[in-house]
């Protein structure tokens, strides 16, 4: 059966990314994959939270969130529940690991880099389109901290992308938009580096329990579309390493 | 002396205002006003407020917040402080009383409008692009009621745009930056409609108390700035009422 | 036509100040204009908050609320929506800045003054009676602070006190109560020195939008008004400056 | 050894009722004793909490809060803390039970009456005066019930009020005021009724562990002390019952 | 008539403590008084609350809380209501006196204890249970500070432990279990220490007020209980000071 | 290089569980893996959430939290920060999606089971021990709506059994207890069912990225970890299905 947007199983939507997107924060971005948009800015603090206070070493964290009308039905803010959701709590821990993954934090030195994902439009893979456009306004924020002189180089070790991958109508196919996603049966998320190792991995069933054969398969899907994505990045960052 | 940006004292920063921004709300709008940027989206919801329930009359509420970094230096978010922000709280509640100034709620019937203004980049004058914003959006989606067939006619009475002016080195200005705004004397904001009728008003001494005559000049500065913001937004929305 | 007590259009009510209402307070008043009752508390600290901290300059702040039958129908406490009210949120902002405009920072040295305003009973005017309540307030526990030895001078640089205006019935009356205020067409505060300056000013439209010459007239009663209510504080704190 | 303001061991402080003190609500009081006041309201509402919906009995309930500044030093409000403060958790427990024991919830019908009880001024034993005072407030607005024609008669099977007592340089004395109360060695609270019944009591060794003659003497100080009260509730009550 | 457990009137239910119940809180019990089984875990931390510091001294305190289905339907998380919950808040400062009652503050050193008791399954006598278990677990606390050779004895002063009695069928019963419990006429604590001295007692009236006679013999009951209690306790502790 | 407890790589820790471990729960177990232990706490409720309102389908959804001292260190309670904590948050939605895996929920009918799992006592896996445990405890409470007659069969389509499996000193290994789990440099949680399928997966690398080869390693450990606990679960349930 075919996709709705016509692509091809391994086929990913379109994805680009503006540098510079906002004026004050030292790295910013906005990223769309398809109908996918959000804003990530990075910010550096000097104060460091508790636990690397003291140690040298520096820390990278990230907060995710979705405008009220991100979606297609209106959500009411977090603060007007005074909770935060648990989706997005899940989510911006996830992308804080990703992040670390990639940074040398004794070479960040003492202080914080956080990178704020806000999701103007969604339309599935937000939190991958957050991954990997957050790995670029930390980059920026590093770059400015290189150019500032307040470090020798960038300190990061490698690039970090993110893309979802599912089965629908029992095939499997590479980055799901919404209705694909809302509909799959497995439905997962991989964190890997330019050189297609694994970061971080999550798959779950939707619809009916998966096998080893069948994860195996979307594991080798996003593979390829990762290294498309680490090279798009590349366009803004050059080689990194 | 001469403005930062080299501005006449009666010249207003750019204003743009891009329709349709977002894809899934009912109305949307993205306003930049010089460097300042706040996304607008209006959302219909067919339940109402207890107050107005079972009275045949509809609402319109705001909802303003700022990202994170959307200002010089990061704003932790209201949720990881579990408290609404006092001056959101007192600009939210400003822009929704504008927007109800201009609504007809018999015409609109029970029924919510709510518009989310969301500054992506702030540089001054937020909660007054916010304000000439979600009026548009507030119009989009009452536009869309009508296409659907919901509604007979816009149920809306009139414009309504807002400005800021100020007492800067002694002299009125119009249409603050934040730099301005950091320095000035008097501050104060005026909501209008195209008839050049005011709203609301607001006026703050900030260095010193200010004379009625001070005041006045700011009122005649303030209808010449929102009669150039309802022009902008009737290439949007044609003529009103 | 009548107003429902039967006073001019230009007529205030009956206002009173008694000071050392509770003997805690470093400085105390309560402070009734017509039915509306407000206790005014200042609280002299030697801590400061973070933005003036190191500066030797002080700070004046205020919180504002309602027992919760101050009204004609029990309003829930903030604590138990667990939120502060948007409407207190305003109004105390108000408070600290009419009241921040006469302090002399730099002679107040570096300690915080807190103006806890509390209405008892609300009929109307419960923002202007906590400003002008709230000056008298400060007055007394900066008089305490000369008295005690720790400053010299009182560090007001003059008197601050606000009044109400509103277009009702199509003609200008000051001071309106409650029953005025909630069918007022134009519905404004003035916040003024004893000099006749204007501190803070708002004005909503509540029925229609108004004009510059509307709002003009109703400056002129709110000068009247508010010259009134500063004679009334000097019978408590004598020539001030 | 003299109590710091002469009292006998056995000498209430001068209590005091000044029934409608606020204008809204249906039952209103400020009692003072000694140097403790408190502001008592009583609500009616006609919607009742779910665990008595349906069942044509009523509730009484109560609400506790201290204004910022009753005490020597100024205390957060809870809504800045968004914690309800542990103390006030307790009281309102205590003053709410105390209520209900002298209510006759069939005869209540299903409506609700809240008391609220505002500490404007504290010195010792609030507790035990929102208690005395509430009492007179849910009979005001009983009354008012009986007067408006929706109840045939005054829903309530007695009276109910509070005294303190406490063992203090060894020696026990009766309604402590705050120094006292400070230094006390044992420190309780007796909440009976016009008969010298107990409906509640509390009692805490702070210093040392009490006796069973210890409380027993204190039992009795305590009853000389709630007849005195209801003496003076009845001046503004009449006979009950 | 005969209790549903078929206990004399002054009969206690089976009381069990399981020492080290957890394997890394500085003191851990399980304690069992019928089906009530609550953990009672002490943990020392070296960093005091302001109220003491620099002090020298220590202090004590506690946290009480139910498991959500430890009671026949199921309470809601405190966190999901985003409060604490009344009756909570009042038992565990309840539980925090109690134990600061046996500690001296001196002899313990400038560091805090913490005892959380979390009801695993309730049946009545909750509060009193984690105060009898509650000793234990700070008494096992102390033992570890004294073998570890940070103080030279176990800074304990006495005995602690709690039992309910009450008037049920018109008849003064001890411990009771929560059947008893919810049909109670008057339900009483009693904290008492080893010597059969009182340290903190509550008495409420449930369905009538009550008589000095009748307290008193509850209190006597109390006494029998509470010693029997101690007794058990001292299986563990072996003789306290 | 020897795991600190001499297990071998591909070996389980002691697992028991404990059924009817509370005696109000619908359902209810204590589960025991090495040092973990977890009670899971299944309760039945009438109402649903509202998004299957109507459909007469029903729900199961989880909750999970640590007692404070059930680490090495006390975590303060989610309550007195008045926040979820996000790692709990990210754990019980993990939870939750795991039973709704195997539960039919038409059959289940148009009510809701609420599966509480509170770590007594935390050293590594709390996570997939709650799975392993609420599943029984899920269980036992379906088999009460059959043995009370409201449904016919039990609603579950198949077994829910985890483990977490990581690479730790360059092996592969199953099982991590606290002290592995925090040097493992991949860490992986696998939600599988009886026969052997995956239900929810995930994997980190915490110390470097990881290939495709490894993980698929993990993958068949882990099957064999859950082939071994859902044995030890058809001790209680029987067979399923």
């Amino acid at each position: 059966m075919a996709r709705p947007d016509l692509r091809r199983n391994d086929e990913m939507r379109k994805m680009k990314i503006v540098p510079n997107f906002t004026m004050h924060a030292e790295g910013s971005v906005l990223i769309s994959v398809g109908n996918t948009k959000v804003i990530c800015n990075a910010t550096v603090e000097e104060n460091v939270p508790p636990h690397v206070k003291g140690t040298g070493r520096g820390w990278v964290t990230a907060e995710y969130s979705m405008l009220p009308r991100a979606t297609n039905t209106r959500n009411r803010r977090d603060i007007s529940k005074l909770k935060l959701n648990g989706r997005s709590a899940e989510i911006q821990r996830l992308i804080g690991r990703a992040l670390r993954a990639v940074t040398d934090m004794e070479a960040l030195g003492e202080r914080q880099i956080i990178i704020d994902c806000d999701v103007i439009q969604a339309d599935g893979g937000t939190r991958c389109a957050s991954i990997t456009g957050g790995y670029v306004a930390l980059w920026l924020a590093c770059k400015k901290l290189v150019d500032d002189g307040v470090l020798k180089k960038i300190p990061l070790t490698g690039q970090v992308a993110a893309v979802s991958a599912g089965i629908w109508n029992d095939e499997p196919i590479l980055d799901l938009a919404y209705e694909e996603d809302s509909h799959a049966i497995v439905d997962a998320n991989f964190v890997m580096t330019e050189k297609g190792e694994f970061v971080e991995i999550q798959g779950t069933g939707e619809g009916r329990p998966f096998t080893k054969e069948e994860y195996t398969r979307l594991m080798s899907l996003a593979r390829r579309g990762t290294a498309k994505l680490c090279r798009e990045q590349r366009k803004i960052t050059g080689e990194v390493g």
